[in-house]
């Protein structure tokens, strides 16, 4: 079979993947510009699924299996891709590892003073003064209950927490105390300490968070979104914080990314800023491409048990 | 029966204490100094366990049962306490939330590149070109699997690391996958992407890791200090670092406290020094005499099932 890849890989993987599939033949290209000349004549693509239009899905007429490896899926031309019957598949759960890790970091930076500590350590300054917190006992309340989110309140469990999950349907998922529905969120919100957003892009999520919501959360609240930057509104958020109805905000993405330099969220003391990495990974290559050749070897075989299936019509 | 507190105990739990046991009577005071008055007269005391010494013991003619609110009892006159057949017990496993989370707040630091975001934030610059390393399914040994241990290991495996105990006995304990003695350390320190220390300090310990052990770690090794600063010789923690046999240490506890201005650790850019503050805690007070408490209604009732007494033969 012919294997197209838009996705610039590494040299190791393109070598990994040629060996486990010695019989097929791939073209490893560096993007959609280089690749397109290819279109026509191949039956898988592997893409970021940011480079893929409804031209470019009618040139490629031999087309069955779109692998997309990235965790989000919303930028693929749906329409086009349903209309041909074209199966699409993700590497949803790729960041569940340093996004998670990601959480707690920054919750314990915020709790165990760590830029009080990293300052001090530069200045050479020996002190036991310091007020520190304990993450450990806390709640965390976590709106998205997918691969990630449940993976983040595992994690939480080891910390002792107690853990509410938010999602559209409310339905029981693994290493939550208690899940609820979208629509019952504010009568919990006073009771968490730690408030995570992993929301993804999705008309029902912009604008999730509102400035209602930091009023009903605790004073004491520490306020982290690592889902998309369009679940709050960017001005709430300041607000929130400058009006001590939260303690802090770790904020990773923005509605506006890059965040302009000019942007108040940078000066803010009780605002972290991070610059969208929170799922930077050593790893994430090996992962993708492990659920591609899984996915691949089902493939072959006929198999209908592929991993991280998208519904296209449903667009995710 | 008259209780003489010589540790400084918030106004708060004072009277939570007289609350709990209003029939007894508490004489709180700030130090031994302004306590040894009242020293003659009690049958328990509440101490750090570091202001006791031989003569005061005597003096102490009625006392029964000394309760140190401290992890560590290294410091009391163990022999002539055995020769009055006193009691002891300890608040061992106070420390066991803040210093695990401290773990795992250090570790992140170091492999989520969190020195780099703190510069970056500080400076506004937005990047995402920043290798970052995961701590998910690495292998943690640590030295010590008490309770602590036990906690840190806990956490670990939510983690998905592979986690190695290191005691005298190797004995098997939950939540860790291999537990080796002292002596059979050597064979399994090329496996340990990160080794904790949380050895408290006894003539076993001292020293306990030297050059060749951090020799035969691997390159990439991160080294954490939590227990006792003479645990490790300093000089020797210098020169794996500055020769790359491990690719970074943290260290809160040293040979030396504070350290002094002039140590090359403040300016080793692969050391991170904190203060001796991993067990800094708001909880710690609540959970010291929450022990207390427990442990003085079974006094009262003469139980022997009392909480975390302490070996005043072998003196831990």
């Amino acid at each position: 079979m012919k294997i197209l890849a838009t996705a610039e890989l590494p040299q190791e993987n393109r070598l990994k993947l040629k060996n486990l599939f010695p019989e097929d033949e791939f073209i490893f290209c560096s993007n959609m510009e280089e690749a397109e000349a290819y279109l026509s004549n191949v039956e898988i693509l592997i893409t970021y699924g940011n480079d893929l239009t409804e031209p470019l899905i009618q040139k490629a007429s031999k087309l069955k299996w779109i692998m997309v490896i990235a965790a989000g899926v919303d930028q693929l031309p749906f329409e086009e891709i349903n209309k041909r019957g074209i199966l699409v598949t993700s590497a949803k759960g790729i960041h569940k590892a340093p996004m998670s890790e990601y959480v707690f970091f920054v919750l314990m930076l915020v709790y165990r003073k760590g830029k009080v500590l990293i300052e001090n350590e530069k200045n050479k300054i020996w002190t036991r003064d310091i007020h520190m917190e304990e993450i450990t006992n806390k709640t965390m309340l976590i709106a998205g209950t997918g691969v990630l989110g449940r993976e983040i309140a595992k994690i939480a469990k080891a910390f002792q927490m107690k853990t509410i999950g938010v999602s559209r349907s409310g339905r029981q998922i693994e290493y939550f105390d208690k899940n609820i529905a979208f629509k019952e969120m504010n009568k919990y919100l006073n009771e968490a300490d730690f408030i995570v957003s992993i929301l993804p892009s999705t008309p029902e999520t912009k604008g999730f968070f509102q400035y209602k919501h930091f009023e009903l959360m605790p004073e004491h609240a520490v306020f982290v979104n690592i889902g998309r930057g369009d679940a709050v509104s960017g001005e709430d958020v300041l607000k929130a914080v400058c009006e001590k109805e939260i303690s802090h905000a770790v904020l990773d993405v923005f509605e506006q990314e890059p965040l302009p330099k000019n942007h108040p969220f940078w000066e803010e003391e009780n605002i972290t800023v991070t610059t969208h990495l929170s799922g930077v990974s050593p790893h994430y290559f090996d992962r993708a491409l492990e659920i591609f050749s899984e996915n691949f070897k089902k493939y072959k075989s006929n198999s209908k048990d592929m991993i991280n299936i998208v519904d296209v019509i449903q667009g995710y």
